[in-house]
């Protein structure tokens, strides 16, 4: 499995991930992998991250429903992060962020604040049951 | 400067920036902010990221002219990731990459390899002189 070594893991065997939802080019969160969790995610065809938080994989919307169908797969320059193009499925319109928005970057600067501009497309009570 | 301390810097006083085209939506580059670069960023409207490599800050541009216009800062969900949407200026078609491509994310997964796929619009050697 040379292109996994060809990742350059970080010191805790990971590598940040972007994920832009192909179609409208929205990027929607950013989250990491580590060795298997990419290998699933290419094998399977669908976002399987590292949940650092719970210290296990973590298959994008196993409790949400809100899966992220691969649409293909980017190595950066220098090889340590990946662009991961993605159909954000089970919502629509699309949900990623576990808020209930759209996309996870929903915080805009203005005037010396963060602000958030997106709207909550449904409430996290009714998307985790 | 209550929004720096809106956001959660990490061990090493930085946060993750993704930087995407905002015209195209391109992703372009993935780097690295500290406190200084990122009040400095919203203040000039250029990009100001912090160099691990070189242990200071980096105006993006400084050397190739590839300077970023900043056009929107976001924050994610968990305050721990920054989107810039920029207009990468300094060349056109738009050069973000220091391998002379349009971005960064020019490797494409496919069949358990990783395929260069982009061009080089300007050769390196030409950009840094």
């Amino acid at each position: 499995m040379s292109w996994l070594d060809d990742v350059k893991w970080d010191a805790h065997g990971l590598v940040p991930v972007i994920a832009q939802e192909a179609t409208s080019g929205d990027v929607l969160m950013f989250a990491f992998m580590n060795r298997e969790s990419l290998q699933q995610t290419a094998e399977c065809g669908e976002a399987v991250y590292w949940s650092r938080s719970r210290g296990r994989l973590w298959h994008k919307g196993e409790e949400s429903g809100h899966i992220q169908k691969v649409v293909e797969l980017r190595l950066d320059c220098d090889s340590d992060v990946i662009l991961m193009r993605v159909e954000q499925l089970g919502h629509d319109p699309s949900i990623a962020c576990h808020t209930g928005r759209h996309s996870c970057f929903y915080q805009r600067y203005a005037d010396g604040a963060w602000h958030s501009v997106e709207p909550v497309v449904k409430a996290p009570q009714d998307i985790y049951r």
